[in-house]
């Protein structure tokens, strides 16, 4: 996939590092330590992979300023995984997937508006109504909704369904089977069961965020959903209706986000989680794996387990439990003392 | 979105409830109580919300009948949500989103019916002896299966999949890429390894139900799984093979039940709840969120928890399991003083 | 759907089983044992089942050896289950879905090799330098992208994506909306935020692997996702990037498998089950449903649980649990009885 080999040299003057050892050593490739092989570089970003350094094949690794590089060539950084990410760039350039222009078996209302650097792919739906900016891309089978407006530079993958009125900023990344928009889980109690309530609201997601594949974010029912920007989401993620999720968020595997919960910035929450609705989880809250969120959480907190609870807590109830059948014994062994 | 601007009074006239105030007052758009600005319509339908009534900018509210207005017009009614949600669909009404007729990009069989007044959006394909009725809509890139059979007045948005067989009632709402009749996860353990088993049973989903975005819902095995009359399911919610789901259930994002279970009428499950496969849910039983229901339930039950115990049970054990760093302490110091 | 009658006799010689009564007695049709009629074939090949078998209505029963069939005829073999889902495939071949050949609708390009055997339905895209095998069938609006390689005997139901770099194994079913090789969920810290690691590693998918609607698999960082021969996978699913499972394993619905963790061969994980990243499972563990596993698994423990222990453990703490709140009032009794 690789086009050339780079110097060491090279590669670190275009990522602001430095080089410890031969900066003319050449590598064509990346790969993990345990897999790289000669002309590959490598790296090790944390502790667990340094007793790798001594017998990895890679010609030249990715390292922090101090450690050890066991004799071979060396790019270092104070951020080594940051620095890794960027020469994999260099070395394997995105390529544009979706040449600019409509496919001819695309389906494009006369009434969008696209801009002639957007790249809409084959048997993709544009509705009436709908903007896409400059250099975004539809891979195939997109289906871009009635004035839904998308800015620049975005891609969005196969399948991918991008229902009426929403909005998406610049930059976002849309991977396969994700949908945006799918009308609130809303119903109205009527003598004749539930009545489904109209959802007039949209979906709105910042600059850079990114959305994975077959996850669900739902249209708010007046008002928006809103995720802000450079929030990443991970698959089968599940977002209800009126859901405002802040900026520099990870919602990790499987978590689901109950109706008009307000989500702030930087928060993590982890696999599996789930989060009630109409609560508010503060700035920088990360939640553990597959804790439930019954209430609202103040920012900066630690919260794990279901119901979850502050981190130290919930760490001391889970200790507990081990221990549970123990204590059993031991209160008996004490009763029958006493009675005895 | 709103075409014109509404009296109170016809609003009020048309869901069959009172005006309280000036019914002359104009609305031309609904909102929330908070972000609602003068010439929206708002409500307020339960004690969290009343708060905001002094402060809201809306011209008038939905309440019930006895909520103070703060002085403004407000249309009331026993049953406010209800006669809201009829008021969005008076003032935005539901527009029909496909034609009648079919695509000229769709892949229809000769032998499949179709309704001359039923809409086949752009890029579906309806295989042979496929039904489709009178006011249905595809709305772009739906699969139909052959002999599927689809009843009236039917919605079905983008990337929705419907597999051979399956009969789908009137007025069913199916959100984008929900699959309706994959096979069913089910295998016979051979020699060489598990054997897969032909799942030659369908999927049977009564009038009125709505399956949310990414759901999945597996054919039987020989026999249909059956969802009843009514019944709304969420996003990314798994109903395995042979399962039978009664009238009117509701079923929150990110559930799951497991195979040949059957759920009966008015029951509800929270989000991210788990009910093993061979049981029976009794009808209007409710499970909380991430409940795993291991064990039938008798009808009426509410139940909560992993697993899931009746609801004071499990709220008791709750209440327990929160003290026990503290119980282990108190435990320790008996025992020191009986040593002692 | 089934063509014509078969005897006893034909049906026991195909499968290696034994007539066991009448031979000559004809069944045209399988059915489950509550609801088979005259004319159909049923089985029962577990204790909870034996109980409707004085009562069933079919013509004839698969049992195992020994189960008295209360006066019916019956098709004896020691794995029922097995010799009925044979049985099945005899009474209902397994027709071939999509004719050899590209469909008009679909997209391919002209440098992708297609078997001229394989079968690309109505509205699938093919890219560059995919290569699909003798046999393979796309049902509609199925994405191969490029270098992606398909074996032979694949069936792709509707909606699945594979994307770029893939490698599919033979016999491989992937059900509607399945995704391949999305990107993982990887950025690296910056000073503007997560920045995007991009993902050159690709998702190799063995011989009769089996993956469920709308599942989702992550493509490898640097080097591969690997799921191993015979190994079936249910809906909705999240494996994530560099994930390894071995052979012959089952993964239930909604189940999700976090970065590098590596499972071994015969490894169970039941319902919801989550695992985080970087451990490792050896081969036959079993995970009980809605399971949290944190920690690495020795081969053929049985763990459940959230955080998962050895399930005679966690039994022996989840009756403790349950007890709870009488242990709180004996040692509150006690408290009392020392302070008198």
């Amino acid at each position: 996939m690789s086009s050339r080999a780079f110097t060491l040299s090279e590669l670190a003057a275009q990522v602001d590092a430095v080089v410890d050892g031969d900066g003319a050593v050449e590598v064509s490739g990346v790969n993990t330590i345990t897999d790289a092989e000669p002309g590959q570089l490598s790296f090790a970003h944390n502790v667990k992979y340094y007793r790798f350094i001594p017998e990895t094949r890679a010609s030249a690794l990715v390292l922090d300023l101090e450690t050890d590089a066991s004799g071979r060539p060396a790019i270092r950084h104070e951020n080594p995984y940051l620095t890794f990410a960027r020469i994999i760039d260099i070395i394997h350039p995105i390529e544009r997937i979706v040449p600019p222009g409509v496919h001819p078996s695309a389906v494009v209302d006369t009434a969008a508006e696209i801009d002639p650097n957007a790249g809409i792919g084959p048997l993709c739906v544009v509705e009436a109504g709908a903007k896409i900016g400059a250099g975004t891309q539809l891979v195939s089978s997109v289906h871009i909704g009635c004035d839904v407006s998308i800015g620049e530079g975005c891609l969005f993958h196969p399948g991918v369904r991008i229902l009426r009125h929403c909005t998406i900023g610049n930059r976002v990344i849309l991977h396969a089977g994700a949908v945006i928009g799918a009308d609130g889980f809303g119903f109205a109690e009527s003598e004749t069961g539930a009545r489904k309530i109209q959802h007039i609201g949209s979906v709105e997601i910042g600059d850079e965020v990114e959305i994975g594949a077959n996850t669900t974010v739902d249209r708010g029912m007046l008002g928006p959903t809103r995720i802000g920007r450079g929030t990443k989401i991970d698959n089968l993620v599940q977002i209800a209706h009126n859901v405002q999720i802040g900026m520099y968020c990870f919602l990790a595997g499987q978590a689901g986000v109950s109706g008009s919960t307000k989500i702030g910035n930087g928060v993590i929450l982890a696999g599996q989680v789930g989060v009630v609705g109409h609560i508010e989880l503060g700035d920088k809250v990360m939640v553990g794996a597959q804790s439930g969120v019954a209430k609202s959480v103040k920012p900066g907190t630690v919260v794990f387990g279901s119901p979850a609870r502050e981190m130290m807590q919930a760490k001391r109830i889970e200790a507990s439990i081990g221990r549970l059948p123990e204590l059993v014994r031991r209160l008996a062994k004490l009763e029958k003392r006493l009675n005895d």
